[in-house]
Formats: C-alpha cells, sequence, structure tokens
C-alpha cells in the first residue's frame, strides 16, 4: 500500500461506514485515477460509493458498481490509470466490471467474509491486492449476524 | 425458442428500438420469472430496461443491469427460475451479474456484431441460445456506424 492506496481504501472505508450506519450493507468503494504517478498529489478520486441495496431498493448497486456510477461517462484510457478500492473482495458482477473496463489493479480490504472474483481478476491480468483490514472485517461480520437474510440476497444465496 | 422466450426477446427488442429512437445505444434486456413452465401465461416480466449510458450518462447501465435494476431486489430463487433476454451477447459485467444471481439461461438476440463473455456463462453451467434475429443486428450496426465512440465507450475499447 502506497500513499495512493491510502487514500484510496480509506475513502472506500468511510462509504462502509456510512451505509452501516444508515441501516445498509457495510460494503464501500473507490475508483482512483493515479496514472503512473505514486504521489497522492496527482490522484483523483474519480467516483465513490457504498452498497445501495437496502437504502435504494437495488439489486445491482454494489459498492463497486455504484463507484463507477458516481464516476459517470470516461473514456477507456482513464480507467487504464486507475486502482478500484473495494472493502470486500468483489463478486462475480463487480469482478466482470473491472474486466469490462479494462481496470489494471484492485485493491481490496478483506476476503475473510467472503471471497468473489479474485482469482478470475488474476487470471486476465489484473493485479490484485488484500489488505486484511480490520474495520473492513469488523463492518461485515457485525453486518452478517445482524441481517443474514439481506446479506444472501446480496450475494444471490438461497437460505 | 419456445412461447415464453418469443415474448422476452421480443420485450428485450421492444426496449431496444426505443433506445434508438431516443439516441441511445440500441440494446435491450428483459429478466422474465417462468419457473418449470413453457406456457407464455405463466411467465412475469420482472424487469425490462435499455442501455442508459447516453440517456443517463451512466457507466454501468447496460441492458441486463438495467433490467436486473428494474427488477428491483429479488430473493435468491426467483433468478433461478428466470431467463434474461438480451439483444446482444452479454459483456463481461452484465455475464458476471448473470453468474452472481444463478440466472439459468440466457437468450441473446444476436453475437454478430459483437461477442461477449458467452464461454464463461457456457463454463458456469448456464444456458445460452443465440437466436441471430435480424431486427438486433440492424439496430446495432447501424449504431456502430453512426456513433463509433460511444460504442467503443460502452465495451471500454481505445480508439
Ligand atoms: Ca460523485
Ligand atoms: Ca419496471
Ligand atoms: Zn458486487
Ligand atoms: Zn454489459
Amino acid at each position: 500500500m502506497d500513499d495512493i492506496d491510502k487514500l484510496g481504501l480509506s475513502t472506500a472505508i468511510a462509504k462502509a461506514r456510512k451505509s452501516y450506519q444508515e441501516g445498509g450493507i457495510p460494503i464501500g468503494a473507490a475508483l482512483v485515477y493515479h496514472g503512473s504517478s505514486t504521489d497522492p498529489k496527482d490522484a483523483v478520486v474519480l467516483g465513490c460509493a457504498h452498497n445501495s441495496r437496502i437504502q435504494k431498493s437495488s439489486a445491482t448497486l454494489h459498492g463497486e458498481i455504484a463507484a463507477l456510477e458516481d464516476a459517470g461517462r470516461l473514456k477507456a484510457q482513464v480507467y487504464r490509470g486507475s486502482t478500484m478500492y473495494t472493502t470486500l473482495s468483489p463478486c462475480l458482477m463487480c469482478t466482470g466490471a473491472i474486466l469490462l473496463y479494462k481496470i489494471p489493479r484492485v485493491v481490496i480490504g478483506e476476503n475473510e467474509s467472503w471471497v468473489g472474483g479474485e482469482e478470475l481478476l488474476k487470471s486476465q491480468g489484473v493485479e490484485v491486492i488484500v489488505v486484511d483490514n480490520a474495520e473492513c472485517k469488523t463492518l461485515m461480520k457485525k453486518f452478517i449476524v445482524e441481517k443474514p437474510e439481506e446479506w444472501n440476497e446480496d450475494i444471490g444465496e438461497i437460505q
């Protein structure tokens, strides 16, 4: 994790925390453009958001999709100089979105609560970094215990 | 194609046609629940929509994502008794959404203009049917010639 990564992940965590406080699923994400720089002064948070299944009754606004949506329309080149930060291992939908836009790098807060499409990302040449962040884990573990039905709905699992 | 498939695909095509008339990307989709029935009287169009990149300045509302969003929050079982209809071969994001929700069947209007994640769907046991529909092809070919920049943006391609 360089200083841009600290900025990106803390932005994603702040969104996850806000979602939890609203009664929503505590997963946040941020899309950060940095090009070839490692200086946080050159970083631009293009979009950041949280899962909105509960808040917006949405089936598709996972953290990463919501961050891409928040970033709006971008040319292909912009995605290719960006990193996606997400507090939890991305599901297959969000994995596919990262692959669609050829985002070359994904920083994941944790994958202890749940593992998504990390292997598919790596198989397509995406750099995947798992941070094992304590707050990401605490938020998810609390939510899964408190609202198991909503969590299973979010990952398409029958219970 | 059974009668439910005709209903589903014609719903998706009607959305694609509407999007083209609005100046948008002419890709439509419909999520149809049918359970184990093949009688159109038992079919329920849960959601239907078109690509809204241009209309809503959206980076994520592809036809299939927009149809899932239109359908709203559903339990896992509902997706597993449904078919996704889409006028064009689904990109990796939409492929991933189909896999997330374990939608067992996808009917595709055409894959001559562009091919997405069909092989990934099949490798995960999803039934994929390509119809080679003339109107789907005509709409896409016209759009790609008229607005190549918007089309490349939608599939994450540099031009
Ligand atoms: Ca914003
Ligand atoms: Ca509707
Ligand atoms: Zn996701
Ligand atoms: Zn798509």
